[in-house]
């Protein structure tokens, strides 16, 4: 097995926010809409089901983590939780809260077009109070 | 507690292939993709975390087997996952099987306005294999 590489492209498009139990937490930079992007620390797992049953169980935790913070902060109109990657192959789970006022709604945010830069100062509120609601994730 | 009812824009949409552990089967009726989707059999439940931590695992292993079901099958270049439901809130999975040549990729299904309907023969036999192979999920 090789080491965890985050893909470039993950990485360029978004900000860590915390370590869950198997994944990297990071926020998007697309400020339309709070969306995380959990990311399992293993090489090469593209599928869920290539996780061992173990890592699936795990995985889940942090997204059941990261969407009950996600309702928390941002108190959506609705949740909405992917695996999709048919462009960036590299495992990763969108957890993206969703507003019945938001620029997509009610089409998914991928493809919509839908963009927006975070202020300096917005990004910096947004990383701090997912940074501390994440890092309460509780153990097994 | 109420009982299940299916709504009935996902009912018109699909039809019944199976009975998971906790989830309805069901096959799209868009034929541009092999598209099922997994319905809790649980009332009033719209988000992923509504379920109780004991239905959230017996919903992932329900997943898990329908992506296998999809990937055995179909052999796609990608699975596609995500719980969205911002237009019907009953809580549904998509697991939709995606190829580098269908008339969607790189993007998402949903909102693509791709769309085909599968001959009466076609139908049947999608059916068929789909309830056959679904039908083997193992028991916990």
């Amino acid at each position: 097995m090789t080491d965890f590489i985050l893909d470039p492209r993950l990485e360029a498009d978004s900000v860590l926010v915390g370590d869950g139990r198997l994944t990297q937490f990071r926020l998007h930079r697309n400020a339309a809409f709070p969306w995380l992007l959990l990311i399992p620390r293993r090489a090469s797992v593209s599928e869920l089901i290539d996780l061992t049953e173990d890592e699936q169980k795990i995985l889940w935790a942090d997204i059941a983590w990261a969407s009950a913070v996600m309702q928390n902060l941002y108190t959506p109109k609705k949740l909405n939780v992917a695996a999709i990657g048919n462009i960036v192959p590299q495992l990763h789970v969108h957890v993206i809260a969703r507003f019945d006022n938001d620029g997509a709604w009610p089409h998914p945010v991928w493809n919509s077009g839908i963009k927006k830069d975070y202020a300096d100062d917005e990004l910096d509120k947004a990383v701090s109070a997912l940074k501390r609601a994440l890092a309460l994730e509780p153990a097994v």
